[in-house]
């Protein structure tokens, strides 16, 4: 049994880590911090978790308490985890953050997207980027995982096939995105209330978003060179759910994309390439661990489109934190992310 | 491993079912039928599914493989059940039915709101009505089961503590219900097009509701005599999720109801009573096979204010329709149950 | 031409003023005043009047300024209508006020409920209540206006009727209410975020809501006594709209309840009795000043139902502000709220 | 006063007229048909419509009757104003086509795309494309108008200033395309229901949709040659709205290009360019005829974004019908729809 830790967890986050792991066969939550919260119950601020967390309240950060445990996750804001990473590490507790403090290899493009100075950069070296479908044997043997954003989870499984196999222009890589709002997080926050975003759509940050460097960093990788990347997310009146559009031009119309996604994703147990001609839907996988994938080329032109669909909360966040720790503690990967999306 | 079959998949208690059943350790779906989708893979129709029931498809319904079955849920519109029940019970197999074919105990009745005459009065007597915080040990031995409605499972359970007490005034019950969209179903039909429902509410049938009779029936019983019940359901934009206000006058104000309400269901898996002052959210129970209640007394009046809330689709159907499976074959009442709920 | 000056225009009833005045043919609004915008023009942070306000900003709120107006419209928190009133009507201003600091005659019931002391007792001895269907006479020919909240408009005008009539029993009366999350304003909280308050529905407040009062204080007039309320309101996963059902019972079975209703209101530009046995819905009022009422006796028993809806941004708040404006003025009282609701 | 015609007035083109042409102080709607519900009041089938138009009823199409009228509109499924449109002219009643029936000028593109041959090429000539901000002249003095497309006119709007000054690479255009449910019409369909839509996303017809061959031909005449459009339309949980995300790749880096968008539209009515560096939202515009641009370059590279949104009912139909009609009959182009979108 998995001893799970889990600092921050008053956030959406959060809660779905403990949903997910209240089904884990083999990991047990034994601390879950919040500053604000400490004392109160976690389902009284959750009360979907009634009857399954009846021991677990929040408590005051320690650095002590947290490193009996076998993994600590972070659900926190940025720079929270810069700060008790290394501490956690020394004492030989692993280390998931799901925030974006080791996702960028580089620590000063990191600050200058984030706004501060990257807080632990000695640890970079060793940070692995979490997306299993990349670095799996990696994630095997790490002790601190970069869990991947919820844009660049849906984006660079989208464009990885592609990539790796040469066949965009890496020139021009267009990722037109549609975001729940859950994603924006549970503070506070005018932009975010219900009647501010139901029965609307806008794009955001089309000027640079965090997730832009993110996703260029892993494109990059992917092709071998530097890729030029426009990325255009768009908030979407639902709680839930990112849709990746992705438009790229194909430097050899002869290849048969759908072969070549089936076959890049054939032995991963959470991507789902679809049938030639599907259009995902984001409901497909609300509340499931899955990346559901279909690849277009209209008119037979040089043109591809990409369809990449996720729930921002679980594969784009604490579902694919699980699935990290399955493969990091060696066990089956799929335990406590086996359950079918809920539709409708 | 009980051998499952599913009449009539297509609709919402059907996919329902499946993505329950899919994480039921001990039941297997191995017959779902449908004329109209005959050969169709049920993850081609609901995606969601995709990876779960890889080799299940809709076949025509035909009663010597559905008699195969340990047992036949019925998620059918009504009218079906009648015409293929007794077959099936005669051929050793339970019958589980979701619809409202078997509920009501007067034939007469059932065919006044259902508007023909009832297709198989002599199966009544053996009916059970499969409320199992009213019925288990009924259950346990029963061979046709007939699966409370949505609103009637959210509202007795939220009556029942009064009633069986002897403390409201049985004249006069207000049974305010609020449901999602998918109550009415998976048939194309302008009323429930996302245009006409969304970002609007209204109460309908007010005149009388096919489950008016079904709940009256259940109270009746519950307090001995006949009740006066005034039932008024609204259209919610929601998918999922009724929440039913309850009214009732109490004739012994010393009664602690708090501790009434936690005594009549403290062994009840499915039954979720919240502290004093709470007001349960739909959404806790989104996904999950919880009813969750509040009890209230405003301005500490002679009024009753029952809030009961569940997943019309999991609690007011399918889940239902799984716990009473499980009780029927001396399961684990949780198995494929054991969930929490989706939230956010 | 009415100058028209707006304190506190920054939330949802003040843009909705701005919205319905801008198509106002003998209003301008002059000045609008928020301490915390001030020097933004309002199209800044309300795009949807780009092209209506072109000139007009935020400014400091300043006496001097808008007592040059002939009215004061007070879009504000409870509390800043107390302090400035006063010296608006001593410069000859006229105040419509729709907070709840005037709603109530009774300053000690006030701050009970509100949990502060009145600001401004001397005041309500002529604080007319500004429901138009009951208090016209006296909106002619006020100086201070406090305009109803907006589940007292929806409740009183389906209550109305009955008890004026003394048809009700009084002692039992309930209000089962549900608002869009609008209602909630537009602060940042945690408890209106979309992902909060999306594809769900609760009860709040069932203890006691402000709005409890102000209702039971206008019903007892209407019925010539105190009257016993039970009020529930609800939230609801949409912007706008107000959805009353209640609940009375009759004394006298035999009264054409239909034709009680349509007389009541026969005069009335802006309450639609709608013909027996309809059930109105909250989009038939979007964004428009009607009030639409339909009245039920469900199987013919002594309980009647009422089910009465508004836009709570209208009829429930600024629409009814601009009614009262306009009849205060002698101008024709349909002036700016001519339009239909917006359907789908 | 112009004597207006609808002809199929059932769907929500249809009561949108009927919304905008009640507040329209020179057009009177005097006849509307509806074969299906041909003696039913439009109030009754619009509630929103109560008290807006009395006396007026579906009636069965006469074309008599409809020849009376100065003026018809379609709203109807394709094919219908082909048939019924030569007799009216003839009449010399004119007629505005809310159709597709008259949007191509090529009559074997028409049948290509929408599966049967066209029914009136000899009027194919004499049709004005009626986007008044490129055919203003000849809408003036126009008999037949076909009425531009939601999709259409969200997208050309947004890359007609790009493409008239020779500006973007017209080889590559990409219209990634967001549309609220309200566009799939008031059919009833098992994909438009609330509980198919709510809380999920989706791209659709990636494969070719009936709004690329508009599009093509729209951007073409404006480029002065044939351009290469990638359209992908995605269905949105909101009932209206349209935002168009445009992606082109500009060939002179130097160009202002919020200077040559501002000037485009400097003296257009209804085309609303944000000061640089804003984000449209669709609810900025609902229930307005308002298109509303912004014009992004990000990372000051070569690819151009583009975000515009439109009211898909108003701008994207009925409102842009009225504003045919207004140029028509050299009305003020504004009448009837001078009011602001609402928000929230």
């Amino acid at each position: 049994m998995v001893k799970v830790g889990i600092v921050g967890g008053t956030g959406y986050t959060g809660v779905e880590l403990l949903r997910l792991l209240a089904q884990h066969p083999q990991a047990e939550v034994v601390v879950i911090t919040s500053r604000s919260e400490a004392g109160l119950p976690v389902a009284d601020m959750y009360p979907n978790l009634r009857g399954h967390y009846d021991g677990l309240a929040f408590s005051v950060p320690d650095t002590q308490t947290l490193a009996k445990c076998d993994v600590v996750f972070f659900a926190t804001p940025h720079g929270v985890a810069h700060a008790l990473a290394g501490e956690l590490l020394d004492a030989g507790t692993k280390v998931i953050d799901l925030s974006a403090d080791f996702r960028l290899q580089d620590a000063d493009e990191w600050a200058k997207w984030y706004g501060q100075p990257h807080g632990a950069p000695e640890l970079l070296k060793e940070a692995v980027y979490g997306l299993p479908e990349v670095n799996r044997e990696l994630i095997k043997n790490a002790r601190l995982i970069a869990v991947p954003g919820c844009y660049p989870t849906a984006t660079q499984l989208g464009f990885l096939p592609l990539l790796e196999a040469g066949l965009a222009d890496t020139s021009v890589l267009i990722a037109d995105c549609k975001s729940g709002v859950s994603g924006a997080g549970r503070g506070a926050s005018v932009g975010s209330l219900y009647a501010e975003t139901s029965e609307s759509m806008k794009a955001y940050a089309v000027k640079g978003h965090r997730h832009l460097p993110e996703i260029r960093q892993g494109l990059s990788r992917a092709a071998g060179k530097e890729v030029g990347l426009t990325f255009v997310p768009h908030l979407t009146p639902m709680i839930r759910g990112i849709h990746s559009t992705l438009y790229a031009t194909v430097v050899d119309r002869s290849v048969d994309l759908q072969a070549l996604f089936e076959k890049r994703y054939a032995n991963e147990p959470f991507v789902d390439v679809m049938p030639a001609g599907s259009h995902p839907e984001t409901r497909s996988v609300r509340g499931a661990n899955v990346c559901r994938i279909a690849v277009h080329r209209p008119q037979d032109g040089d043109l591809v489109v990409v369809l990449s669909v996720i729930d921002n909360l679980v594969k784009g966040a604490s579902g694919q934190a699980v699935q990290n720790m399955n493969i990091l503690f060696g066990l089956d990967e799929r335990f406590g992310l086996s359950h079918a999306g809920m539709l409708p």
